[in-house]
């Protein structure tokens, strides 16, 4: 984990939050490389739910809502996590995490700690709005991206064309204040979700089809990102431990340096949100059945996705070690650079000005990187080290015959192409 | 206006935040058509400054910063807006809008108002992280995205192979606590910003060339998204008004229907952000100049612009209305759906099956809408007011020659086109 933590500042991936003030606990900086892959995640899901489904509008709702939204859907009450103090320092944990607090009874070494009973802690956080003093506003910054969606389930069905059963999808950042944030970006203060809220008909038998088929639908895109099939599961959720919402609820789990570990979850939250936001609001939220003539609240399916989770997850996966060689084995899609440009010595303005020209030639199409310092194995190494899957290097025989060498990220094997051949050699390899 | 705001909520554009619970002030939520076309210009202005230039790179930096980068930023002290009372009511307003004031005393009706002496109210919104009570942290949400790629500096400089002058671009939420939020979008307690930070040689030269050079780079960007020319201006900032830490600055004004108003900037910032963030880090920002082996602190020549100013005015601009026929001229590119897909009757399922083979094959390559409900005038009106630039209809002749008519949103006329000729005809007008 450590390697993955350093390559992600050497490379631009991800830094602390406020590092040169120290940090912010539980907030982190993507860079160069981070925000590209970052935004990669986000293009292709938005691409996989909104573009090429007829049955999925988006929305993208604001961070701060009124607070009665939070207190309709229980956060308010029941968005808690069980925090114990430990009676010597006075230092905070949760209690439901054994391994955090075995850590800390490490410290003390071998003097016996006593801890304070559970008690629970909200995980809202709080910020104020209005501008007469005393009389602020007290609001949360959201807690989840998913009452933002609900709020405005009917303008949703207003304004579009869309029928039951459809989803609105929305990708977003929301903010918790986590008793231990930590392991990287995993547990953060503030992260980003995409979700897909998914309305049916309240029936037993759509509610089981769409919850196996989203679970399913999930899985499988996350192996079509190229994740290992060996590190992903299911987890289905104890009755016991299913959030206020929830009816049924699965989570997907990586197999993390840390063990396994939840980065989405499908949930089948019932009529629990539509019908909670009707009754706290005044305002009817139900649909009229065209068969029937009655009307109904909706069920909803959730699926709910940590972007920065899967992109911590995509990182790890797709780490390589060898001979001394770093390289992400990322899918050219995810790659925050699909081709790196270099010409073989940088002090050479007629390598410089061929390889300029074919940077400018493919930009258009594709995120590219251009390096026209340092020696051609640095040069590689770092390329290796963002995911880049093809380097492509101009010298002296391209000046005479405008080819090019390609060097294959993962096999590092070089071929020969045709500067003209180029872009349909990046599409078909992306397609 | 009114009529802008009525089309935006009718057909899924804009909604107000939290509006079943009587909405949130100040706050905006993005329906499916306007979560596409914000997608839209953050898309196509960050294709333009980060893919497709070489001296840009990106970064996503945590809303929530250590308090410490605020005060650095001088935004503690200074990020202020003058606010006076009204001594009858008590209502609250900006010292420095006279027509706010004016139209206050208005619903007084004749009688005398005397208000307060003008106050500074800092627009910062505070925010609390931390698990122990009475001990947590005070921290603001981002006033400006600005700080956060200024914090990064040197992370970007140390991660990457840029070298001055280069630039860090961004896209990002910001919050303020307006005095008196209004004007739709306009003025939002929650809002989005794009900006590049472009750091050059502290000369007086280069800052003056900079300057011009981006001056002129955004109004021709927002003319090449099909603005009108004489709804843009400039408005260079008199020394009085400009903002703590600008050089020079120049706005990018609208025409509003509320008079010209300003939705970007242009702002030489001098080293007012790397020294200050020097000084209060205590981290060395300088960076050598390999010509004279010199260390100095670069300048900064920052463009900002408000994504969801630059909407507003976009979907004002391109609203046009004739013979009861409303339509939005967008640019094809910021459409939210590039074509849509009807069925001629919506009960005949070989045109229905016909067109939904058109709309697989389109999605791939497009964002396409599919409709098969209502009377066909009606469709087309519904993708008029979205400003869908095509519109394609499966009727009987399509399923004996392959052919559709293909209907031009701005001139509503009608093409017959091949169904294979499609991708190609869309591209073309696309390019």
């Amino acid at each position: 984990m450590e390697k993955i933590v350093a390559l992600c500042k050497r490379r631009g991936f991800i830094f602390q939050g406020s590092e040169i003030y120290g940090g912010l606990g539980g907030t982190w900086d993507y860079g160069p490389a981070g925000s590209l892959l970052k935004k990669n995640i986000i293009d292709l899901w938005w691409k996989e739910m909104v573009q090429l489904r007829d049955d999925v509008v988006g929305v993208d709702a604001a961070i701060m809502m009124n607070p009665k939204a939070w207190e309709a859907s229980g956060h308010v009450e029941a968005f808690t996590d069980p925090l114990v103090e430990c009676k010597v320092c006075h230092l905070r944990f949760r209690a439901d995490k054994p391994e955090e607090i075995k850590a800390h009874e490490a410290t003390h070494k071998g003097k016996k700690v006593e801890w304070t009973e559970p008690m629970n802690f909200n995980l809202l956080v709080k910020s104020y709005l209005g501008v007469l003093e005393g009389k602020q506003t007290e609001i949360y910054l959201r807690g989840e991206i998913t009452n933002g969606v609900h709020v405005n389930f009917k303008n949703v069905m207003d304004s579009t064309r869309v029928k039951i059963p459809f989803g609105i999808a929305q990708v977003g950042k929301a903010f918790r204040n986590e008793i231990t944030p930590g392991n990287f970006v995993f547990r953060s203060r503030e992260f980003e979700q995409m979700e897909v809220q998914y309305y049916i008909k309240p029936e037993e038998k759509e509610g089981n089809k769409w919850f196996e088929y989203w679970k399913q639908n999930r899985m499988d895109w996350y192996l079509s990102l190229g994740m290992k099939k060996e590190n992903l599961r299911f987890r289905d959720h104890e009755s016991t431990e299913r959030a206020h919402y929830a009816k049924t609820a699965t989570d997907i789990e990586y197999n993390s340096p840390w063990g396994w570990q939840e980065f989405m979850g499908i949930h089948h939250r019932g009529d629990w949100d539509l019908s909670r936001h009707q009754k706290f609001s005044g305002q009817d939220l139900s649909v009229l059945d065209q068969e029937t003539g009655e009307r109904y609240i909706p069920w909803d399916i959730e699926t709910s996705a940590g972007v920065t989770r899967s992109l911590l997850f995509i990182l790890v996966d797709s780490y390589r070690e060898k001979d001394n060689r770093i390289w992400l084995e990322l899918d050219p899609r995810l790659a925050p650079y699909k081709v790196a440009i270099f010409p073989l010595l940088g002090n050479k303005p007629e390598l410089i000005g061929k390889a300029k020209g074919i940077y400018d030639n493919l930009k258009e199409k594709f995120m590219v990187a251009f390096d026209d310092r340092g020696n051609i194995g640095k040069r590689y190494l770092a390329q290796d080290e963002v995911g880049t899957p093809w380097c492509i290097t101009v010298d002296f025989q391209t000046l005479e015959d405008d080819t090019v060498t390609v060097r294959d990220r993962d096999t590092t094997k070089q071929e020969r192409i045709s500067i003209k051949e180029l872009e349909n050699y990046i599409n078909k390899k992306l397609a």
